[in-house]
């Protein structure tokens, strides 16, 4: 075989579209925050579970949340039954298929927490990926209104548990039978409401001009790109941005005790008759209880507030949707101030477990995007990024005294001290590149003269770099903090100790 | 629609085929141990990474591990490129991928951890799982024999860290080099060495008398199964039977600085001349090589040791293979003894890189098989089931005082006590009957009663429980432990945690 043949029979070591690797200093961050959200979601008493990557495509059903085409957006295949199976895109979906497989088992309510990868075919862009990782509490089998307001509680104590100031992020709540009371005040036929959904959804993004524009004849965006709007009459579209944008007055929401929303309701009213359906009543009442709830535990409308403009999960939920928001801005690589908007959400999917049951399974659930907040903590300065260092390395100054290295090493690892030999077959120099590379705080060395004195040396790579920055004053530091010294290979532990302890 | 259609269309909750739902104690106890090994990988200074859950079909390859049928075994399916995607098998393949795309930007050698899930289609059975965790430690990038002698000492740092005493597990070094030396020597064609390693391969669990059938005309089984043979001549089934039950003499194990392999070789080699190839010294040196490597660091033959029944992996592996066992018997359901066997396994792979690279990028690893481990530990009694109890239950004894019970909770937690309040709407009954099932230490109650006190009642369900079954001598305890008190509302806190540390 020629080798021009042999080389196109090779593959491409490459990702598939939309995935990526995760590296050292990303995951720790992330297993650090994820501890911390575990930590608020273990304290509210909810279990761990954790289900199966794929579930039979019917089982996962036509709820993929914020998509509104069923049945596109995951990745599907056959089993050797020509049966459909499905990697999972949320983890509620499972959840519904776990609780009606083991309903008479369960607690009622029953209260549990997952943490796990979710898949999404869809179109990959910055910061978009088709696989991420999603931390969910969910509440199922109570249509109590105490256990929404405990998953915004629970959403609220999750952000303060990361670092995130209080004033930095809110969680918004609105409910879809408010939004569907105002359209139907609003004369909105059917085929539209989608439309008219989607175009609210955008609110946080395209600023209120950018709705009224969707809710009308349409929008250009800055691409040139047009979204068609949804037609509506000018008085339709009135109503639905005054909703949106009703301000609460602060004195309104400083008073302990008043009803709120239905004070907010009431300013409209005036202007908007018709509002007053059953389903929008119980919609508002529900939202006012959650207020009560929260601020008799303390949840200021700083943290948990009612927003007009939330809509999420189009198909997904049947009542109260929770929104976790940072306010927080940010500047993007080009300076520009930019907000960093929801990193979760959640609400009430009444639907999802009696699909299979048909008797009714209420629910309630709280998910945490934790790539995306990831990101978020990322340019807050929450996360410490390559400030820890990497192990000690040992060096190989003579690959046939391996044996002696390799115990140095097994010594310090069995005192707890992360450390790697060199496994290498290089010499000194890309030993010491390598330990560089490492981001080692030091190296152990024992040349023949060392071993001679029975001693090793101890190289400080940190203390090192600083001083090769500022060779000027050479004298100070060999006294204070030597970069490099020799002790007795029976004090060697020690002295690696004595060097770390520089770094804590 | 009638009744009967509308059940028609329901779907089925049911788990795929092969997969499972992991619960609460198994999980908190696969956290504990995955964080005990984690924290072994650190400590020898291995780096964490995560790659997607499916990659690219052409660059995962053809190398599922102990299977022999190329490209099947693993599900698969096409993205919108129509491109084949798979679902990992195993972290090795990812991980060729990964190194061969950020080749230059990588520390040589590379060293790296993983944990996650694999997944593969073969046919599900009791125990064996379509989807189950591994844990690996890989170094990329060398060919020393040191990187080899780590990963022994790894694995058996691991099984320690676990608490599974020395004795109860044993790390078993073999080289496929030497398998194909002792091959050679006893004439086997090419054709039929796979049949040899895989009967090799059962030495294990079927004895000698079970390998010496299938070397020979075949084995029927138990369940009257046949398996047809090798169909070797008497002397090459021989000599491959004695290189494997060769013992070693005691003497020689303890006897320092003794070349012990050699030693065994050339005791073997007075019956079987021409076992000497080059190709098989050279796997007998890398044995010898590492076991004068980890003696050096103290680990002994009773932790680490040669053994020629180990095969694994037949199209994967190029050199020396290892193999976690446990050693240890349980019984079974129905009291007869079992072996464990293996939890973990690696090798010398030389050639998963250079698949896409060309260039000979050696490699070296070791997996641990989480799943499997957990069944171990559990049956071993390392793995504590059911002894942590469930969070405090605020009882909701009048619902329209659900704002006080909240707030109850919420003090609770803001204290760092696991506690929920019950968010159901049944009655006082049920609420009890819930707190039980959720194995609440304790319940916080505060009826009509208590509240005109300005009181709650603790009421301790583990001490309420130990009291209905010995209801005797009911004077002492009443003075002693009460199982159910009152306290003023604002020393609630303090009650709940002096209930809590009588479990500690």
């Amino acid at each position: 075989m020629s080798k021009k043949t042999k080389k196109a029979l090779r593959p491409k070591a490459r990702l598939p579209k939309g995935m990526r690797d995760v590296e050292a200093a990303e995951l720790r961050a992330v297993a650090e925050m994820t501890e911390k959200i575990r930590a608020v979601y273990e304290r509210y008493g909810f279990e761990p579970l954790d289900t199966p990557a794929f579930e039979y495509t019917d089982a996962l059903g036509k709820f993929l949340p914020d998509q509104d085409r069923p049945n596109e957006g995951v990745f599907s295949f056959q089993d050797e039954d020509e049966q459909w199976l499905s990697l999972r895109y949320d983890l509620t979906a499972p959840l519904a298929r776990y609780v009606a497989q083991n309903y008479d088992a369960l607690p009622k309510p029953f209260r549990r927490y997952q943490l796990g990868p979710v898949w999404r075919n869809e179109k990959p862009g910055p910061g978009r990926f088709r696989q991420f990782m999603q931390f969910d509490a969910d509440t199922v089998g109570t249509d109590n209104v105490a256990a929404d307001a405990e998953m915004c509680m629970l959403a609220a104590d999750a952000m303060e548990a990361l670092g995130i100031k209080r004033g930095d992020y809110v969680i918004r709540v609105n409910s879809r039978k408010v939004l569907d009371g105002v359209m139907d005040a609003a004369d909105i036929p059917p085929e539209k409401r989608l439309t008219v959904l989607r175009a609210i959804d955008k609110y946080d993004r395209l600023g209120i001009e950018g709705v009224r524009q969707l809710l009308g004849s349409g929008r250009k965006d800055e691409s040139g790109d047009f979204t068609p709007g949804a037609e509506l009459p000018e008085r339709s579209a009135n109503l639905l941005l005054d909703f949106m944008t009703t301000d609460i007055p602060a004195e309104t929401e400083a008073a302990e005790g008043d009803v709120l929303v239905k004070h907010q309701v009431s300013l409209m009213e005036r202007e908007w008759p018709g509002l007053d359906t059953p389903e929008f009543l119980e919609g508002i009442e529900k939202i006012d209880r959650i207020r009560q709830l929260v601020a008799g535990c303390g949840f200021g409308t700083d943290r948990i507030r009612f927003d007009p403009s939330v809509v999420r999960g189009l198909e997904y939920y049947t009542g109260l949707v929770f929104e976790a928001e940072l306010t927080f801005q940010v500047e993007d690589e080009d300076g520009r101030p930019v907000r960093f908007g929801s990193v979760g959400g959640g609400g009430r999917y009444d639907g999802l477990v009696s699909r299979f049951k048909g008797a009714e399974v209420p629910a309630t659930g709280f998910s945490i995007g934790v790539s995306r907040l990831y990101a978020a903590l990322k340019a807050l300065g929450k996360i410490e990024t390559g400030a820890k260092h990497g192990p000690v390395v040992v060096l190989v100054m003579d690959h046939d005294r391996t044996a002696d290295y390799a115990r140095m090493t097994q010594s310090l690892r069995a005192a707890g001290i992360r450390t790697e030999m060199y496994v290498g077959t290089a010499g000194m120099k890309a030993q010491m590149k390598y330990a560089d590379k490492r981001a080692a705080p030091c190296v152990v060395i024992q040349g023949e003269d060392e071993r001679a004195r029975g001693e090793v040396q101890i190289k400080d790579l940190i203390e090192g770099a600083k001083l090769s920055e500022q060779i000027e004053d050479n004298v100070s530091w060999r006294e204070g903090r030597p970069a490099q010294f020799s002790v007795p290979e029976d004090e060697m532990i020690e002295a690696v100790q004595s060097v770390l302890a520089r770094y804590r």
